[in-house]
């Protein structure tokens, strides 16, 4: 599947013509990432009128492909009915999902004008944070009441058939009179039984599901231990909420493992789209530089604490960018394992030592090797050893200093319930470059008189 | 599932119980990390001990828990015949892995002792990238020749029923003569027929499918684009060689998302886990650290240059860090959401002036708050509103350059077929460094008379 050059010239073309079915059958053609590509290079007006064009039902089909801020962004520049008939098309979580994205007063103007039930529906929906099972399952599940028979079923799937096209049905959850599960009937079994056979006979009862609540990492143990396409969802009471399938909590992962990424790169608040206005992008990374900048000021002032060493070497100030630099490398290192361990589960914070012995062994390899590399450059260019000794013994030494605090930061920021993937980074390369002057600059004032004049 | 804090003292006590039983049913109910975590924790001697008391089949679901290299590390230590009947009890996917983590040489001493059938189908998966269709399948799928009829087929899943109750049985698939598929059959419609149909009569024949080397984006375009569960993997000639599950990509493509994310922080080669050995771990990271050291080197040549502005003004030395650490948390800030769009698909290299665009409106602001943050502490601290002008204005002006670089970088890279993963960071750096220092100890070279004795 090639990508799409330039998408958006055929739909400004389409939009022109008005021909709402060419338009509808050229987007569908298109793949996810170029249909968003599409509507990211389209102005306001146009996007506009591409869903009004649609209509409705393919209209929701078209937001579907786009991440959740995107298409909220869409919605917001509708008028309210249209908004809300587009979004009654949209599938029970993906219905959530876009009311979650989109501002109180918009989302609360669009309920209004909800069918009752859908709108009620929705609010049940986005009561769940997004990235637990309540939020991830969908309510659209199969479920009948203990006496019928598979007769039954097998006729109310039949005339049903033709809402079910879309939708892959594999379990039919049956439910007591107070509508508590009571046990799942893979597909399979309901088809090879006799028919006069009651669905009670042929349950699976001993069947464990999940809570609305239930995490990510609880989702994917489920997963793991069984294997089902999809985890029943019930609550407190015993009642079925709903299903999360196996590929939804797939997906979410991986989107989780993306939003890291960002987050520790300092993107905070969740995804960033350059579809997204500049303030509001401006403002995000904005937070975090802010702290940072103040991390580096306090970091620098043990420079200034050595200006008079700084002035009798001038040399040393082309390597305080050097040894800082590699040392937040060496230490990111570190830390990009811990958090893939931890995102796995394979270290917890009781691990620590066991971590830190692991990096310290790395980070003797790597100080050794890194220094020696630093400190021959610096005596190749000012010709004095000793340079080259304060030089390469303060990166090696910081190295070790880096690799520790990279490695063990995650795990300790876990135990005090602070996100590791936020606060690692800053308090990494804080730690390490002030250590990291002290060391090159304390070692030079100590080594002065054979530094002085080179 | 609260985690374990230290299962592998359990472990520890059964295994000088020497029973089997109850170490199976103890490693059944640990979530998959604390199985990880528990042989972490545990001496090779006692690793070795586990699997043996398990015999092959309990040593294979427990090995099916851990990360791949960390598994191919306790093979490796047993006996080839042990190791191979482990091997033989594993799904062909999953074994197929695992002998790609083996090295060269146990891999061919453990294939000789597997039954030659199953030795040949692991060899044909193994011909295949991990992360490509070809690597992703099961070749476990049912297929069906064209001439039988739904009771053919019902009653051979009866028969069958042992062995297939661990595997979701979703589609039946309908080969020809010749092994070509035909068109795929859902398990309801087979059910909801007439016993003495022919399954031909039945069939989905327009059934999309993918290549055995198809990759990780063609599957996901595969799944967003049909509801199924499965995609059939089908060669060149038509024929049928196997099926990849929804949720098998969608757990390739989170891992892909960590694997870009230790690429990016420096971890080169795939996965780094605590587990692996010393030398292994520390030449990988320094592979990528002694290229970054060097880059180093060469953004520092700028400091050397201007050695005489700095002994005039050794305040200046304080600022360099600052300029260096900020300018590449901008600019990674702008790498991070590239490669996010990129990696989703909503951005290609074509859009690169689109994209600079967007960062370079967002570096006005942010390159205008953080260089007033920073000369206004130059100013307070030094009472200097030159050194103050001097600092804040290196820090504004590369904030543009930090972000236009970090925006457009990875895209030009995807461009030139090199891993903006891997490359963006090095290359980032290194030139906002150089244009750093430049802008900063250049500017203070021109303000140098205002500067002087402050």
């Amino acid at each position: 599947m090639e990508s799409t050059p330039r998408p958006w010239l055929e739909i400004e073309q389409l939009i022109e013509l008005g021909d709402a079915r060419a338009l509808e059958g050229y987007l569908e053609q298109l793949s996810a990432g170029d249909t968003a590509r599409a509507f990211a290079n389209l102005d306001a007006d146009a996007q506009h009128q591409v869903l009004l064009l649609l209509g409705p039902g393919d209209a929701a089909a078209a937001l579907e492909e786009l991440p959740g801020p995107q298409a909220a962004g869409m919605i917001e520049e509708l008028e309210t009915p249209q908004a809300a008939a587009i979004l009654g098309e949209l599938a029970s979580d993906e219905r959530a999902d876009l009311l979650g994205e989109l501002s109180d007063e918009s989302a609360g103007a669009i309920l209004d004008q909800m069918p009752p039930e859908q709108a009620s529906a929705a609010l049940e929906l986005a009561r769940y944070p997004r990235d637990c099972a309540g939020g991830l399952m969908v309510t659209e599940c199969l479920s009948y009441p203990q006496d019928v028979t598979c007769r039954d079923v097998l006729a109310d799937l039949q005339a049903r058939g033709e809402d079910l096209a879309g939708y892959e049905v594999q379990y039919i959850y049956v439910t007591d009179r107070n509508g508590a599960l009571l046990g799942v009937l893979p597909l399979r079994s309901l088809v090879l039984a006799s028919p006069d056979r009651r669905v009670t006979a042929l349950l699976i009862r001993d069947l464990s599901s999940v809570r609305p609540e239930s995490d990510l990492d609880e989702l994917r143990e489920f997963f793991d231990a069984h294997p089902f396409y999809g985890a029943p969802v019930v609550d407190a009471d015993g009642s079925l909420k709903g299903v999360v399938r196996r590929s939804d909590t797939q997906r979410a992962l991986e989107e989780r493992a993306g939003r890291d990424h960002l987050k520790f790169q300092g993107i905070v608040g969740g995804e960033e789209l350059r579809t997204m206005g500049v303030g509001r992008r401006a403002s995000r990374r904005l937070s975090w530089l802010s702290i940072n900048i103040v991390l580096n000021l306090i970091a620098a002032s043990v420079i200034a604490a050595y200006q008079d060493t700084l002035s009798a070497v001038i040399a040393l100030a082309v390597f305080l960018p050097i040894i800082s630099d590699m040392s937040g490398c060496s230490g990111n290192q570190a830390v990009a394992v811990s958090l893939r361990e931890l995102t796995a589960g394979l270290v917890q914070p009781v691990d620590a030592l066991r971590v830190w012995l692991k990096e310290i062994s790395v980070g003797l390899i790597n100080g050794a090797v890194l220094g020696s590399l630093v400190a021959a450059a610096a005596w190749l260019w000012k010709g004095s050893p000793w340079l080259g000794a304060v030089v390469g013994g303060a990166l090696a030494l910081n190295t070790l200093v880096a690799v520790s605090i990279g490695g063990v930061i995650p795990l300790a920021l876990k135990r005090l319930e602070v996100d590791p993937a936020l606060a690692s980074g800053p308090i990494l390369t804080t730690v390490t470059d002030m250590c990291g002057f002290f060391f090159l600059l304390g070692m030079a004032t100590l080594a002065l008189p054979r530094l002085v004049g080179i």
